[in-house]
């Protein structure tokens, strides 16, 4: 089964977006086994969609088609790929009720140029958008898909995984299959790539490993197929994980702040945060998982030096003594916080996040990260690069792996 | 002129890579008043190149092709486009000389696959590559241009801004071009559309206007060409802003955070952060800004009530007969948090963001944003939707736009 993916929009010619859509969707059909073959990128401009969709189609049996759907002026997907197929556009009363209960919901009248949204060209299933006002349109025949999407990334993904990877699957036609994705952090790459010496021989054609680093964590995606591929996938992740256990949190596709979160409140545990160079990022980081008002008490955004002196009751001889980013300030905040709010866990985080603000002795990225239970506080340093939101984000890692391991009451 | 971009690469259509080098490249060319109208990405494929170039080169005068051009055994562009133009392949000695010293110089011998390096197609001339082995390939002709570039970004930005763009500049036949964005929030696409009733009159193939949203605000591009561009984009300008001028924060690329950044410094105010749903995400936002440590004292997530009472002082008996989601709550929170850190304004959060946690009174999606200056108090709600992230995304965007506001001074 080969695929194409085509993504309309001229902020994506002209470079004002990155096109993150075309690879999140050729990982995941990629995943499924199918081959993404082509990619296109075009204007909302007529000929241009009527020509890709010609070459496209012609080319590969899945398409997935993304952006131009809005309501305004410039969006001219949907009227192209009726043309295309020579379809007329028909007016579904249950998409145009719901974009306008949407409105409703919200208090406002459906402004005229939405009722174009219910439009559904002929041959074409619309499927209602949960997250926005333009419905999906799916045309499915016998071994073939095309699948128009909204462009707004997060619609576009809901989509793909409730309707459309689904209806690839039930197509048919794909290799037995099998995958695993393993989830390290607290390890480079490359260093990674040493404690799994040997990795070579235990991969082939129908065996493969992808190392897929992001923000947070780095992925091992291991994939199998053909006969015995269930058998093939258990051999190798027990070869991985005899050599890269400690630093293997989870599986699949879930965050280390759920982890965190799963684990406190398995436990019975509440958490409090203290922060200074993440600056919210730790706080936020934990309460995007629902549910978490469970165990995050609350946390205090210390950005200034009489904000942790007050609120969390730093020593102001500590800060003087030793200086905002140190392991004594470091310490002291994380069991602050703790009684603070009285929470079975203190964590902290104070450090020189760039660009500004260092010195020949902090440089930009030194960071300490506190933690604090009822048995003991510890401080441990870290050193980051000198790019400010990459080092928030790594700080935040850092902590969250470190409450992970104390929790776990795993040794370095 | 038109432009058209080909991208050479499976690690792009496997969506193991991001497709940045199309991205820069656009922009790059769009600043030179080129219009792009094509992005095509394939795998290193022989007659997926060969369909590629037949499809740009037939369409656009200007074309950059990148990827494929390394020694390894995957990297098959030149061949195919030496066939394309059915040109032979020649060595080039002064490149060959230079790819066997670039190995010297790190003492080691070249490896013989590196030949293949030297070797340019006729009628096509050869770049020697500063910063890695594989030169560039240009053929250029009266009033077109293919460049054929090494994928790695660092490498073909080099070449682009060395000797690219250069040479575009001077084929002539650019568009006099006028770009301007015009930052707004606070309003949806289709109700700023009711807004500009008449737009559609104002514009033409010589003045365009994309509507490019985003998760914090909506981007207003406005382009003109041709003679008298840049007074007919000030005229767009104009009329746009008398029409929504309440809506507008800035113009080009900055951000909400930075607008309220720069203006709390250049009134010398300083701010303290007191959220609940927002989980840390208003204090994150804010320090994202380099700099921020200026104005941003700090913050409070008081996740629990005990946090909200303790830490901000906000009256248990507040909580009690109004809830925590409330008008009161937020203003509570406001207040105490400016009076705990000192600061010149404090902003608050609190609401539900789901999934769970509604009720019939105070759905999902409910948040109170309150705002406190030494002369008054005042909390404003919100409805948003159903979905956790893009709620608590919401929220930060509201209370931001409400500092604006409220530094301004302006009225609803």
């Amino acid at each position: 089964v080969k695929a194409a993916v085509v993504t309309i929009g001229d902020e994506l010619l002209i470079g004002q977006v990155v096109n993150t859509n075309a690879a999140w969707i050729g990982a995941e059909l990629t995943n499924l086994g199918i081959r993404v073959t082509l990619n296109m990128t075009i204007g909302d401009e007529r000929e241009e969609i009527l020509e890709a969709l010609e070459t496209v189609l012609s080319k590969t049996d899945v398409v997935i088609l993304t952006g131009g759907l809005g309501p305004t002026h410039d969006d001219v997907t949907k009227a192209c790929v009726a043309d295309y197929f020579k379809a007329a556009l028909i007016q579904d009363d249950a998409i145009l009720a719901e974009v306008k209960s949407r409105f409703e919901r919200r208090n406002m009248v459906m402004p005229p140029s939405n009722v174009g949204q219910a439009l559904v060209p002929e041959g074409f299933e619309a499927i209602l958008n949960s997250a926005g006002s333009a419905p999906a349109l799916i045309r499915q025949e016998k071994g073939s898909l095309l699948a128009v999407l909204p462009g707004v990334p997060h619609e576009m993904k809901l989509f793909m995984t409730g309707t459309v990877l689904p209806r690839i699957q039930k197509m048919g036609g794909l290799d037995v299959r099998c995958q695993k994705t393993l989830l390290v952090t607290g390890i480079g790459e490359s260093s990674l790539q040493q404690h799994l010496d040997g990795l070579g021989d235990m991969l082939d054609e129908h065996r493969t490993l992808a190392f897929l680093p992001n923000l947070q964590s780095l992925r091992l995606r291991m994939t199998t197929t053909g006969e015995g591929a269930e058998e093939r996938l258990a051999e190798l992740e027990g070869w991985i994980r005899a050599r890269a256990s400690k630093w293997i949190y989870a599986e699949g596709d879930t965050s280390l702040e759920e982890v965190v979160g799963h684990l406190l409140k398995q436990k019975g545990l509440t958490l409090a945060v203290a922060e200074s160079c993440t600056g919210g990022f730790v706080s936020h980081t934990i309460t995007n998982v629902p549910g978490s008002s469970d165990y995050m008490l609350g946390g205090v955004v210390s950005y200034s030096n009489e904000a942790k002196q007050e609120i969390i009751g730093v020593n102001s001889s500590t800060i003087q003594l030793h200086g905002a980013v140190s392991k004594e300030t470091a310490m002291e905040m994380a069991e602050g916080v703790r009684r603070a709010l009285g929470a079975s866990i203190g964590i902290s985080t104070t450090g020189i996040m760039g660009p500004g603000g260092g010195t020949p002795e902090k440089p930009v990225g030194t960071v300490w990260l506190g933690i604090s239970t009822q048995e003991k506080t510890i401080a441990v340093l870290q050193k980051l690069g000198s790019e400010r939101t990459r080092n928030k984000q790594r700080a935040v890692t850092a902590i969250l792996n470190l409450l992970r391991r104390t929790i776990l009451q795993l040794e370095d």
